[in-house]
């Protein structure tokens, strides 16, 4: 299950450009996090998918919405990916999230305001970030385009390889394992901020690296021997 | 020199996303056929791209556009991909188009109306024509939302194969070959209509295959040797 999810929209039409955008490429489940005043506008522009803005579900926070919905793996969105210092911004493109992306389990693909998008500790609940390719002139996409893009690259993908079955690590095995990782860190003496940097940067690689299930297992087995010995 | 043209826009705003999505994807030259009254919204929606408003051209037909501006490559964009009944809109994808384009000569990229896209008419003007694949339900995006597609996909590539330079055949070559299809066609005592549709298939042809110049030079010669014989 897809869930689409758009934090504290501004402007009600962009609530219908996305709802179109959605339908577009088969996808149904809209949630709002705290948005403004819905108009006539969220509907008109959303054309022949307005059942989708009339079905929408709201939330309050972000979190709330991942918790209550058991969401297995969060896509968080960004238009400034930033270098390497900027941890919770480093990101993937569409195209590498489209080809390795697990559809089983609950996901949600994330999209911020249209003038701030995400905060970083909105982008720190996310499993894998995902950034457009763009300009360097004007990167910053209108969040519906953005949001167009990737549906799409999510959509032309599933078409590609309908059937293709990766022995992927399950969502339990991943979590299983950041679990591991943050008792080893636990141990390590680590101030508090540089703690968080480490359990952060492990969980992404995590996301963008879609280990398979015997990688996951191996893995396990490093852990388990580093927390036996520390 | 790739121009980006929306033919009859109906919506002012839709120019100004439609400058901004350019911009994203680093295009610069808007032309616009025979556009509805722009209005604040042309330049607001276009945020940070309101120079490409102020610096669009205008025309009053495509054709005209094409002559003028010496279009050597024209592509048209469908959300109505027909069956191979209805020729002229045999199309391919955006990644197809990206993978293939030679960015050498003029090169255009054509959007029809909000409601009604582009005309038959038109659309034979183009040689190839584009559809994005969308999920069945609901075929149709929005005209910016379509247009940053394709953008992302020509963009997405160029940065992947900066440098790589295919031996193709030059528009002129292609233009030839073309030349010479038709003047085969005048021999062959088709009805007008069925003429004409020959010579679309085979443009569009030329235009999808991406021929090489050492392929080009094979096929001109067996045009004439068809000439000579009829």
């Amino acid at each position: 299950m897809i869930y689409v999810v758009f934090v504290e929209p501004e402007t009600p039409g962009n609530i219908g450009f996305l709802a179109r955008t959605m339908k577009n490429f088969g996808l149904r489940d809209m949630v709002l996090i705290n948005p403004c005043q819905l108009e006539n506008d969220s509907y008109y522009k959303a054309m022949h998918a307005r059942e989708i803005v009339s079905n929408r579900q709201e939330y309050s926070s972000l979190e709330e919405f991942i918790k209550i919905n058991k969401i297995d793996f969060a896509v968080g969105t960004t238009g400034t990916a930033g270098g390497s210092y900027n941890i919770p911004r480093i990101a993937v493109t569409p195209e590498n999230l489209a080809q390795n992306l697990n559809e089983r389990g609950n996901i949600a693909l994330i999209f911020g305001r249209e003038g701030d998008g995400l905060t970083n500790q909105e982008l720190e609940l996310c499993d894998v970030v995902v950034s457009i390719p763009t300009h360097d002139v004007y990167p910053i996409l209108n969040i519906t385009h953005a949001a167009a893009i990737i549906f799409y690259e999510l959509f032309k993908t599933e078409k590609d390889y309908p059937v293709e079955e990766i022995d992927e690590a399950s969502v339990e095995e991943k979590q299983d394992l950041i679990r591991d990782m943050n008792e080893v860190l636990d141990h390590l003496d680590y101030p508090d901020h540089k703690k968080k940097n480490a359990s952060t940067v492990f969980r992404r690689v995590m996301g963008r690296a879609f280990i398979s299930g015997r990688e996951a297992h191996t893995l396990k087995g490093v852990f388990r021997r580093i927390k036996e010995r520390i």
